[in-house]
């Protein structure tokens, strides 16, 4: 099972900005990306997650711009996630140019456990077995 | 009352792409805005009309694109609302430049009345009445 | 080569909206990953045919909403190219489920031929070449 | 002159995702709008600094998320600006709900001074007098 997790994704046009690199609230938006396709390949996507009533609302991110990246550039996003703390997790994210390697934006988000009404929620037992176990 | 509201909003940075105009699909976005504030500026609010169990989907809509506009340029929205038959709402949005009156966009939404499920939903006396008044 | 071109995304949870399914305006988005594809399998990405010097401007748009999609669902996205006139051209495109076929949106877009300056451009040679082939 | 600025903004129904609340990536389109008021209210519109050759990329931004908030409510943005060394410009914002000033979000962006190439270029001096100003 995966610490972290790897997939790639194009600029999209509407992503860039007159600048003629991607616009850079556009990185929140991939970091999503990054955490939904990592949580499916530990194996319970985050959309089962929300029907069981947990959500992890983003409470902090942190985003590093270190490069360009143009329409239907591929990038490739690294995802992991962690404990920080007892109640919150952390998912630093790295994205490059898949080509080059050549770095675009490194960051991460903080999430805290709530429920359907946003309050605050104790991380559930098969969450806990599943994102512990590929840091054992 | 106003059978038709106008309003201005300004081109955000992130609304721009490449090509140095506002890319397409904002102008989607801009006919929300102009919705918006023509429910407002009709004393329902389209938060209170989504409090009181009625949803307005959009099932159509429909975009000419006649002008550039760039950031920071200031639009004049105006939107107006009319019955497509007794189940739809049309509005149809015309946006232009506030200085020069110079065409941006126009185009048009269709709605259907819908219910939190998302079903289908017969328009309330209170819609109606509200609705019919301007046109009288 | 295709005359039409099909590929599959995945709905991002910032695609969503407060009614539970996707935004609107996204649809104009996801137009533009659909041309961006059929462009890439044609043998003509459009970053080159910008690279060239040509623009092909969304000049107008069309989208009928048949039906619901969340977050992370899969979608497939058909795109075609076809000439409307000699001087625009037109792209229906069709959105459905991956899993069920079930319709998501139905729509087009028209584009005119443009140079950087966005005035208007005939279309080049070697465009005309490329996209009649496949309706011959 | 000011140090600071603050506006307001409505959030608009594509800002919210099926949380009910604003989707945590437009905080930085938000953080953006801050920006462009805070620069016309000193007197030198964002899009003017462009037009001199000045870009000002985004090279880190900083969200804290502290509190929800709904389609169509009414956040007060406040922006300031000032030097992080010679070569660095950072931006903190708050926003909150303009009716309770309950908190929505904090935090900040750093930008560098940059060419239109992206290369990096040295402040000019109208710029220096202009941000220097406020703070003295």
């Amino acid at each position: 099972m995966p610490a972290s997790h790897t997939f790639t994704l194009r600029v999209r046009y509407g992503e860039t900005d007159q600048m003629g690199t991607f616009y850079n609230a556009r990185a929140l938006d991939w970091f999503e990306c990054g955490r939904t396709e990592l949580l499916r390949a530990l194996g319970l996507p985050y959309a089962e997650i929300e029907e069981r009533g947990l959500y992890l609302p983003v409470i902090e991110a942190h985003v590093e711009y270190l490069g360009r990246a143009r329409y239907d550039d591929l990038l490739r996003v690294t995802t992991s996630v962690e404990f920080a703390g007892r109640a919150r997790l952390r998912c630093p994210v790295e994205i490059a140019h898949a080509a080059t390697s050549a770095p675009v934006v490194r960051g991460w988000t903080v999430h805290a456990f709530a429920d359907r009404q946003g309050r605050v929620a104790r991380p559930p037992l098969w969450l806990l077995t599943l994102l512990e176990k590929p840091f054992v």
